[in-house]
């Protein structure tokens, strides 16, 4: 059921305003940066040489209204998440237990745990970890059946590595607060420059790489220092990623070099003494740069590990005295299970001591279910088969696997053996609010209903123990912010009951009270 | 012959060097929107819905070196130049002959002229004029058999109409400066970015434009002012007249809009008591925008013109109240045959008083002659079939028409008419030093010889005298800048010996000493 609490939108166009709004847009996007590669199926690498076209990323022609306090809420509980967050990964002896168990069930998680798990036995060498988080949030309507009900945000999944799009969300604000200043809405529409608040995210996490560089002080041996940034081979999305070293370069002074993991053993060494990363540009062979913080924007999923060699590149990596943004550990933090854990009685309350926050962090849970054989799991599966109209079906792994919806649950449960339950999550379907906008993706429109995602950037600096300290809980925090937000909007696909489907976009808030 | 003047340039790079550049460069290029829309036989636009597709615009790999002394020998006479330029159009009376002379071979002067003379016997109502100049050099040798004598800066034309690529000029400085800054070029190179200055031509025309702006005043009848772009259909420089739109907005405040000539009797209106230019956007047109600054990126040659429609146009708004950049006698002014009269004995010295400044002035021409039975031109008539060597014969027509180089000269003259001999003049060819470069345009790459333009952008806003006084000389300078600089760099052909041939590209000065 989809419930109705915006005003009308988005604003009907002439079709000169849609052309006049359209070329703003895209002229606007293509000038600022809002920008990705084509992709293979709109333009042929054959006819792009070395790179020479550029596309607006696939945006919104609206920015999506979204309520204040709901984005206030998001927000103001984002430096709680990165310490909630900070602190899991900090205390790998309480994750042990999950982590034993997801690794039955999903071999990623299996060799992701031995990485820290040999890395561990040999020692860590860096106290220092940095996240740069994004936890998503979509509107639930608590109540759906009384639409007075305010809506509320509940959290969809928290990311711990490669949290994209920071860079293009600051430019999709400022583009869709640009349009509105040069009167390319209608005057007459609720779209005023006022209400479309510009992200910070760009800012903000490159502030966050350049502390964690900072901390790691100086090279050995005079070398000068520098961040690694580990990407995708013919990443798309590349503009995202470069602000953030144009932003490091121009405003921090930090150098930041671009590598795949399949180059990691060819141009890094580990220094034998202190196991500092060093890495020597293929395009000046004889400089050796000290790295002070490794980035990933890859490496998340099993695709990105081709072989053993690349899980050999990552043990490197996180062998190496580099902070680590993130660490195994802390990307393992992100698991979805985790996201599940933390939701049970007690769970979050003994990560963070403060009662008020505790409770306000637990306020933006969706109600998550274990599918296993404790107490808590009988339950669910009592719920999962009675009464699944409300709930999703999801897969432990992190690698995919499809979701469950509704009224599928019970039959999809009882096709496969009792004992791959304890495999899945049970979790509140999030039901959003109606909306209509337009996205626009490789110069093609599609209009109709969408469901927005608020993501909320967070970077945290945290010190763990050291020795045999490790891995019992953080020692200090050193810089924790919340750094800006995106939304990403998709066609809502209403089979699928408020659970984005379609192609996804970015898109800036338009606050409404 | 071409001299050498500039250390052994550019460096050479592994091909590990040059990939690495060049995706820097790239994707620099194309986050900065450094960038044009492609040209159809690159990108069919077919393949382009909504113009969703942007590339890099042609630049240059290195920045190429260029003299300091010469770059601010360039700079140092722009306002001067400005002021010139100004005083010849502020003199409609002195530029009669020339006019009436040059309307003779050239329609599309007589044209224009036309234009002017029918709306000054109406009468201008508008005292104030805007100019966006440019200025361009090449470096010359002045005694290219003594490589020991230092070069100077000879000027090849200046443009009072639609100066474009101030925008990309600063983007461009900004990207080989960043390069350089990254560290993309070998590091024992020349290439060092405080070498390379930043052109400051995006801000200092978009000023102009503000000054303009603000100097018109209020609207009538509580109408809101903007500044009215009159552009070409279909332009792929369309982000470089997109950067002054977005700074004139964001720094000043100002709104911008862009029409074609065609569009204008569709879109505007004369207020019949203050002949103020009223426009009316077709996405919003229950509005009524007037208009403080015409901007013509368009009307400069006569292929802007495809029929009476386009006069009556261009004779709108040089009728309206409007602050024209330029006027019609301004776009005149800028006629090489005025640049030739203006290089004869005493008559830059009769528009600016000061004996240092008009020989500043002067020591920036070429010489330059005409060929017609002024004694002057029947000395020239001798040079150029006795001694060719060392000139260029060029039409005087604006609309182009093919330059004649060297030994080709007597053939040429005594092929037509004598009586045609007066339709063109004779140049000094300016002598560039040698320099390589690599230009990348659509992603391909062309080595080898190149020569370049060093363009110096100037903003003028001047008034004229009114009523009777109109066209007996300026009254009053209200603000008077030199605005930033470009090289433009174009594949050397020899056979044209250092005149400008092959495709070109936007490109930053690299200081020498």
């Amino acid at each position: 059921m989809v419930v109705e609490i915006f005003p009308p939108y988005p604003p009907e166009l002439s079709q000169t305003q849609l052309s006049y709004l359209l070329q703003a847009l895209t002229d606007y996007s293509l000038s600022h940066g809002l920008t990705v590669r084509p992709a293979e199926s709109f333009i042929s690498e054959k006819l792009s040489p070395n790179g020479a076209l550029a596309t607006h990323a696939p945006i919104t022609l609206f920015p999506s209204p979204f309520p204040r306090s709901c984005w206030e809420a998001g927000r103001a509980v984002q430096k709680d998440y990165n310490e909630l967050y900070a602190r899991v990964a900090g205390n790998a002896e309480w994750l042990k237990k999950t982590m034993v168990e997801l690794s039955k069930v999903d071999d990623f998680t299996a060799r992701l745990y031995k990485v820290h798990l040999d890395v561990k036995a040999e020692g860590f060498v860096q106290p220092l970890s940095l996240g740069l988080f994004r936890s998503d949030y979509m509107l639930h309507m608590a109540a759906p059946e009384g639409p007075k009900t305010p809506p509320v945000v509940h959290q969809v999944e928290f990311n711990t590595i490669a949290s994209s799009f920071g860079a293009l969300s600051t430019r999709v604000s400022e583009l869709h607060r640009h349009l509105a200043k040069m009167g390319a809405y209608p005057p007459d529409s609720i779209i005023k420059p006022e209400n479309i608040p510009v992200s910070p995210a760009l800012q903000g996490l490159a502030k966050g790489l350049s502390v964690a560089h900072k901390a790691y002080g100086n090279g050995g041996d005079g070398r000068s220092t520098a961040i690694l940034m580990i990407i995708q081979p013919g990443e798309k999305n590349v503009f995202d990623q470069r602000w953030l070293e144009y932003e490091l370069l121009e405003k921090h002074s930090v150098q930041t070099y671009r590598i795949s993991l399949a180059d990691v053993p060819k141009l890094t060494d580990l220094a034998s003494s202190t196991q500092a990363l060093i890495y020597s540009p293929p395009h000046a062979p004889n400089t050796q740069i000290e790295i002070s913080t490794v980035y990933f924007r890859a490496g998340y999923g099993p695709g990105d590990y081709s072989g053993e060699d690349d899980w050999a590149a990552r043990t490197t990596l996180e062998r190496s005295k580099a902070i680590k943004c993130p660490s195994v550990i802390t990307q393992l933090a992100g698991a979805k299970k985790i996201q599940q854990v933390l939701a049970m009685d007690g769970i979050v309350e003994g990560f963070l001591a403060d009662k008020g926050v505790s409770s306000q962090v637990r306020g933006t849970f969706a109600a998550i279910h274990p599918l296993d054989k404790s107490p808590a799991g009988i339950a669910a599966r009592k719920l999962a088969l009675e009464k699944p109209d409300t709930y999703v079906l999801k897969p432990q792994r992190e690698g995919g696997g499809n979701n469950i919806y509704r009224g599928d649950i019970p039959g999809f449960l009882k096709s496969i053996p009792e004992s791959h339950w304890s495999g899945y999550i049970l979790m509140e379907l999030i039901e959003p609010p109606s909306l209509e906008n337009t996205i626009i993706r490789n110069g093609g429109l599609m209009s109709g209903g969408v469901v927005g995602e608020l993501g909320v950037y967070g970077a945290i600096l945290w010190k763990d123990g050291e020795g045999e300290e490790r891995g019992k809980g953080l020692k200090e925090i050193v810089m924790n912010e919340e750094v800006g937000w995106l939304l990403r909007t998709k066609g809502r696909e209403s089979d699928e009951g408020g659970v984005a489907a379609g192609f996804g976009s970015v898109d800036a808030v338009l606050l409404v009270d």
